[in-house]
């Protein structure tokens, strides 16, 4: 543990894309980056090793998840989350408050916070500003968000008005309840659906409160891409240049991409991780289905350009009998595969910024997308 | 590939038990020697390399569920089950034989062979020996297993006779099909349930036909440890010294033990595979039960005589957690843990035998198996 100060700097920007440097307890971490999701402490069918082969710098975990089981504080016992894990490097926890409100049915919301049932077990608890920052300091996260309402989609403007401003007196609350220690960080989240004009006034209430870094919450829940980036385009200009960006629960590639051209530092998603169990890749060629019977007899690799395990040692027909048979190997190689895409992906765009060239790779991405030069056949 | 002679040397004896060599095309095998089921071309859970680092050097491959999915005709296109699966060393594949008998309603037995319906998909297959063996050549097995009926158990004298006997008259089509290619060995497999007469009388047959090993088949199928231990007392001094012997789908830690005494030099199993995706974990200091909630807050290694990342780099808290939460990570650990233990156990069972005290050791290993000195807490 480096013990130096939570800190954030940008080291080349182009356009509105940043290349920055996070600098947390546990390590730094290069930005734009990509955090694999870790939910219920693993990160799914990985072992840490492997995720730290793949380039990965930080990992999520979630306080919903963790907090039910095994629990916050026996995982405070046995030495925090990254021991409990065996991930020595940096590690975000959500604050349980995107997992609470997809609860519909099992939870009751008030002003201090919200009570629900346990989908493990049907047991009651309760989550409040300050019980999430409690809970993430028992994790011993290197950066912890606060808890918010995430508002559901579609709503009115006046629903998404009254859900943003309930997050930004929880939000409030979260700072007076986080314990400052060298090295790490509390980040708010920007709420206010599409509207642009709530956003704006998301952005200057956290603002005024003094965060260590801002979140877009409440995206990547149905809106699509487009009012995704318009919603982009009028938040982050609203948004401390020095201070890190965090696009929560994104995305696809095409949704990493264009969200790094308007000003985004970092980013998670269950994608690539869930993609990887169900015969899903994503490689520089275009998304490939396994499961798809022209693969049965290709010798070829998934990727040609991909350094993984699952390119290097085998062939899209022993991937396509692994994901046909069920067999976890299958799970474990396409996932690997994934979170390497991801973040070589990650990579080239950092590379980029610095070179100047980000628009180029962007658009040559997105015509090799469309192209499919690998796919079919 | 080696592409030497396949041959068996013994290097050392302590009374009945063999310390041995097996040579074929892709390598040396140390016996006695630990098998890993690799089933559906995939040791389950577990990567080629990490099975590799477990210490074993042979992993076994089945034919019936090779020629249903992904076909043999398929492998044999795509260059072989060696380079299929990335597996580089010995590999031995069974003859269908076992798998097929356990169809009981799907299958219809003749003296030609017998006929049966995938429990894939349904459709109809047939297995002759000649069909066995010649599949077994599409997978290039280093090892190719004599077609054999399974006797069923328990079964009377005159059945276990009259299958025993057609095994032996598809022993000698089988070595008549097998086409020799150096560094290529073809088993034969005893067979009469646990009646001494028949296994003598199996055994004097399948020598006069002439194999390059032969194995004790129709075990470990419900007869009880006892009768193994007799049944391999009646047998193995009825087989040639110069040539390995292999003890079908065997087993528990002290069932090898055992065997290995009574001058067996291979083993394979499913156990210490199987046990790694139900919470079941095989130590040093005997079996653990990683779902059990007094692992919940212990901070201590599963095994803190195990090299293998499960010990190295989690505490039973952690496995215990990914076994209650049903993750993968959790199979995966415990697959690596229980395959490094029974590759661990062969090494030790090795060395004794050159220093003359395996004796010594099977008692050791039987007195901590009872004390259970790590379990409970």
């Amino acid at each position: 543990m480096s013990g130096g100060p939570f800190r954030f700097e940008v080291a080349a920007t182009d356009g509105a894309a940043r290349r920055g440097r996070l600098h947390t307890t546990h390590g730094t971490v290069d930005t734009p980056a990509f955090m694999p999701v870790g939910t219920a402490a693993t990160v799914k069918a990985m072992t840490p090793d492997a995720v730290r082969e793949t380039g990965a710098q930080i990992v999520l975990g979630n306080t919903y998840h963790l907090m039910l089981r095994p629990g916050a504080e026996r995982i405070e016992r046995l030495g925090g989350l990254h021991r409990f894990m065996n991930w020595a490097g940096p590690i975000l926890t959500d604050s349980g408050g995107f997992q609470v409100m997809s609860l519909t049915d099992l939870r009751k919301l008030d002003e201090d916070g919200v009570t629900f049932r346990s989908h493990v077990d049907g047991s009651y608890h309760r989550l409040t500003p300050e019980r999430s920052v409690e809970i993430q300091r028992c994790l011993d996260a290197d950066i912890t968000m606060a808890f918010d309402e995430c508002t559901r989609f579609p709503c009115t403007e006046e629903e998404a008005a009254s859900s943003m401003r309930l997050s930004m007196r929880w939000a409030a609350r979260c700072r007076e309840a986080f314990v400052e220690r060298p090295g790490y960080g509390l980040f708010g989240i920007v709420q206010g659906s599409v509207f642009p004009d709530l956003r704006r006034e998301s952005a200057e209430a956290l603002i005024a409160i003094g965060f260590d870094g801002y979140a877009v919450g409440g995206l990547a829940v149905g809106e699509g891409q487009e009012a995704m980036f318009s919603t982009l385009d009028a938040t982050v200009p609203a948004l401390p240049d020095d201070r890190p960006r965090y696009l929560m629960g994104v995305g696809k590639p095409s949704d990493i991409v264009g969200s790094v051209l308007r000003g985004i530092d970092m980013f998670d998603c269950v994608l690539p991780t869930r993609s990887g169990r169900t015969g899903q890749a994503w490689t520089w060629g275009g998304p490939v289905n396994l499961r798809n019977a022209r693969h049965a007899d290709d010798p070829r690799p998934l990727d040609p350009e991909c350094r993984c395990p699952a390119c290097r040692d085998f062939s899209r027909a022993y991937l396509h009998h692994l994901t046909r048979a069920g067999e976890i190997l299958g799970v474990m190689l396409l996932t690997w595969h994934n979170l390497t895409f991801y973040q070589d992906l990650m990579r080239s765009l950092r590379k980029a910024i610095t070179d100047g060239t980000v628009h180029n790779l962007a658009a040559a991405l997105a015509e090799r997308e469309a192209k499919g030069d690998i796919e079919p056949l």
